[in-house]
């Protein structure tokens, strides 16, 4: 990691954290445990894996850091309310999340159900409430993209294709399309509602950034099943080696852990390649895909 | 109840039933428990109040029927999927809800929760995916009202706000903050989408439009708390008296149950007043308010 890429890194989690704390309702507002546990779910914790690429893929168009906040603090409310619902005793039934209790061991079940649910009305509303496109047409089409990508054709319908394919033995094609959902989905609107936020780009440009999106998102969960494999529940600061004691599918599973990395290292590459063409102001990507495929935790 | 406003309100049932039917997934596309879930807690049941109050407040500005029925539908996603999450055993742990079994009861928790969520979405996608107003910047506006009308400061603050006051005295302003945000805030976002698919309003036709939204949304939950004092479990199609076996503080056990009466009839005249000078034009809305006062489910 350059010390450049680490430093822009750091500023745009900072200003990550700045942006949510700011559109969350404070934790004086009625309810207090709702908005308290909406806090607690959102702020101090994760990497921001979301708004990075967000950042990383509006600096390709030139987009202001002023409107790629929110793009980052929409799609990472959305992530965080998926956690939230996920780690509940009728899914994941899961008691730790970035080092600290989960939310329903925090505030309770109730409480966690709502604040998940708040959590991504809050997504939409921070989207809808400030200027982030020349174009007020364009803003529609980028709430329409989080929504697809977050709805039951895209992360929640990939969470339900997880959920009921525990025990059974999916094929490498149907544990890819899972997660191409899951995971896939968000990270690529990720990519695609940044790329909105600055100058037009041409059909082909924006497919070249899809086509990275998709490779990295895909990536991303290759290497979240090899350190779920590998690592230890401190490292990762959530419980580790739980796909395996709870029979889940895994690429790891499917293809054994040399093979699972090589296939992240591939992935890598083709996303690399995709966006050759944008030259230095892809840097930001180029270092993302590094980050994500080498990460640790 | 006349016939024309009888037949105007099946033409609108029925449309609504169409729409909501085709702009939810298919119960043949992945992961098929989800979207049966979906289409099982939306799709042949409910009065389509909320719908019905985006028409009847679209009529006074003219709007068409092909751009209401959109908004009616996002409004009436947002009120299912609060319903299937209010039902799960976190929240008031019901069983039966439009005289069948709650979602969780009939799909399982899992598959209640992503349910829900994914309705959720699915509001912002249909707000997103057609064009409702004349202007892009007005339907940007519609999915920051309909965000702010459901989140944590609208009705899912008011669904929290009535958890956490289970067992404890509420006094009458703090009941209707209460309702005013979990069952008020939706309403008055019926009406006001509705009102903003035709011509333009001026800020004081839409303040009066949004006075009437006020006094029907909180004569809405008063009638409510009338009904699970009086009526039984079969007129209802959910459980009767569940508010006091919950020991929840209601109109009528803050009232009683003549007062609270004499409080909705009151609110009625209140909203009626507020929308006279729109004429002939209103008459759904009007209609609708006797609707919402005397039913008795």
């Amino acid at each position: 990691m350059t010390l450049e890429f680490k430093s822009w890194m750091q500023d745009v989690q900072s200003r990550m954290e700045q942006t949510l704390a700011a559109v969350l309702p404070l934790q004086d507002h009625l309810p207090l445990q709702l908005h308290a546990a909406m806090r607690y779910s959102v702020l101090d914790g994760g990497k921001r894996v979301r708004p990075l690429l967000a950042f990383a893929a509006g600096a390709v168009v030139n987009a202001s850091p002023e409107r790629l906040q929110y793009v980052g603090a929409a799609v990472e409310l959305i992530h965080a309310y998926s956690l939230v619902h996920d780690d509940m005793p009728a899914m994941d039934n899961d008691v730790m999340r970035r080092g600290k209790p989960t939310c329903h061991i925090a505030y309770g079940e109730a409480s966690a159900l709502l604040a998940g649910d708040a959590l991504q009305t809050a997504a939409f509303d921070v989207l809808s409430s400030y200027t982030l496109t020349d174009a007020p047409a364009d803003q529609l089409k980028m709430i329409h993209i989080l929504a697809r990508a977050s709805g039951s054709l895209g992360m929640c319908g990939g969470q339900g294709i997880d959920l009921y394919s525990v025990g059974q033995a999916l094929s490498l094609p149907e544990l890819e399309q899972m997660h191409g959902l899951k995971t896939g989905a968000l990270i690529r609107a990720a990519v695609l509602l940044g790329s909105y936020c600055g100058a037009a780009m041409s059909d082909e440009e924006r497919a070249r950034l899809d086509c990275y999106a998709r490779c990295i998102g895909l990536a991303f969960q290759v290497v979240d099943d090899v350190l779920d494999e590998e690592a230890d529940s401190a490292t990762l600061g959530k419980t580790a080696g739980k796909d395996a004691a709870n029979n889940k599918p895994t690429y790891v599973s499917l293809l054994g852990l040399m093979a699972a990395k090589h296939k992240a290292a591939e992935l890598k590459a083709e996303a690399l390649a995709a966006i050759a063409p944008f030259g230095e102001k892809a840097r930001g990507l180029v270092h993302l895909a590094d980050f994500i495929v080498e990460r640790t935790n």
